[in-house]
């Protein structure tokens, strides 16, 4: 008998996705989004969930807590290129829970969606044993403006938004036990690239779009499966954060394991036509962001990493629930 | 300091609606869904939660357990009379939960999903020490078809869709071990009145709806709060369901707690002018479904309810929780 932990949450959720009946929504589980059919617009609804037992380090405050799981969401709407229009949120708590952790998750929950404008319109709340949040998050996008998943070329330019491996930093420094709020903000209050998301979406020259929550590893891997395509990805080009460069002076910190393998960063990888890329560059540093070229797309289904010269295939790692979790 | 124990469901999430930014948010927390404009419509949103601690009696198939969390969220969506557009489930699963476990939540839960027109578009799941499952539906009405909490006004007649008391028949017939399949599926097979709701819907007459999932007496006590107006039940028109009136002929059963108090039981209850009410019976009846006049909207900021021509107050009961339960 196959148990959850046997098969890891990826493949569970494929096992789901083969028995639900597609109808007529335009993208479908396996997106960041799912999108459906709204007038000449599609609506985007996503759903993201994190437990205590999984997610949560002990130093996180309720706070935190809060604007976590709204962010989480709402990177998800900022990858397809769209407009949020609320969340709703779910609480699963136990029973000795104190009513000023509850305000606190609540505000830490509103403060993140009233930052990227938008709201939280409804939610529920039940008793469990453990502590869990549960978001879902909806918005709007053009349909012409909706930046797929699918489409990326060979040819295709990679790039990514802002600098990696902050959440990682934030990781090894409560692992290690120091006390540096801000290297630990870059885990547990991520910023969703929405205004970088709408400015790519306008300018309609992206042709693949997903955020690298689960680590730009396993993130190409997944861009790789559904387009069909392969990656040459130069490690030397990766932005790598400050936290990062800064940390690994301190502890013994493998950055190229953090910025590649780690996850928790909510930044966005796309893929888009050479002659493009400049004009992408420049909308996205309207709002204050950088875009690095990190790689191309390449015909041939594998993924490459060019470090000192040499070659190699990258390695698929990336979090996965069910198989492993150390918090 | 208090705790969620000493606050109850209700009072908590009247705490985090007080600390929540309203925006241009048409209808938000305290209705069944929360409203937001779409154009000349509203975009419907609900999300509904169930736990293993306080939900899910054993006795239940995983299958049944799809099914549940997909209608209830139907059933705020018919509430407001709206056409649904789609949900998205998220689970919280034990490690050694079997793939056939999951399998057979999902099928469930994409059986209900065909049966009302809509699908399932996409989902999350974590690791959780308790099952438990959390839903998000949404849906669209016409502005001048959405079916709010409040209006309801004195002369108005109360009404309910279909016969009260099933899923208390269900909950007893458990209790008392009897193996009966078809009295079981009114606690675990609830019908989100869809049909129903979008019938009341498009003639424009109804003042104000909710769904009676908390309970007969806990939903008016929000309608009259809300509304500040008062009812005056009659008892003896409450349409008691043959569930519930065969059961009592095997068992200890207390009939008017069942229909009154219980909650689980997913029909709507509508205020509505007096000089309307054929022509909303008539609607309903079109999708095979009574609608039973039980009483009026008073202006007396109470509940009477009126048994063998006596009259009492109606108490506030109906199940709540971090409270109590006993599952």
């Amino acid at each position: 008998v196959k148990k959850l932990s046997d098969l890891g949450e990826r493949k569970a959720i494929e096992c789901i996705t083969q028995i639900l009946s597609k109808g007529n929504i335009a993208v479908g589980p396996g997106d960041d989004c799912a999108a459906i059919e709204f007038g000449d617009e599609y609506l985007l609804i996503t759903t993201d969930m994190v437990s205590e037992k999984t997610h949560i380090p002990k130093q996180m405050t309720p706070s935190q807590l809060g604007w976590f799981i709204v962010a989480i969401n709402l990177s998800d709407i900022a990858a397809k290129g769209g407009k949020p229009l609320g969340l709703v949120l779910s609480f699963g708590m136990p029973k000795d829970t104190t009513q000023e952790f509850l305000e606190e998750v609540t505000k830490g929950a509103n403060k993140c969606a009233r930052k990227f404008g938008t709201y939280i319109v409804g939610g529920d709340m039940k008793e469990a044993s453990d502590l869990f949040l549960c978001g879902t998050a909806f918005g709007r996008v053009k349909k012409d403006e909706f930046m797929s998943r699918k489409g990326a070329k060979p040819g295709d330019v990679v790039a990514v938004t802002g600098k990696l491996g902050r959440a990682a930093a934030g990781y090894y420094a409560l692992k290690n036990n120091m006390q540096d709020e801000e290297i630990m903000k870059g885990l547990v209050e991520p910023f969703p690239r929405l205004d970088e998301g709408r400015k790519l979406a306008v300018v309609k020259i992206v042709t693949s779009c997903m955020d690298i929550s689960d680590g730009l590893s396993s993130s190409l891997y997944q861009l790789k499966d559904l387009n069909n395509i392969g990656f040459e990805i130069e490690q030397e080009k990766i932005p790598i954060s400050k936290e990062v460069l800064d940390l690994q002076k301190q502890i013994n910190l493998d950055v190229y394991e953090s910025v590649l393998h780690f996850g928790g960063d909510y930044e966005l990888l796309i893929t888009i036509p050479p002659d493009k890329f400049e004009k992408a560059v420049s909308s996205v540093k309207k709002v204050g962001i950088s875009l690095t070229n990190i790689g191309k797309v390449v015909e041939k289904n594998a993924i490459i990493i060019v470090a000192n010269s040499r070659k190699k295939i990258l390695e698929n790692k990336g979090y996965e629930h069910f198989k492993s979790h150390d918090f």
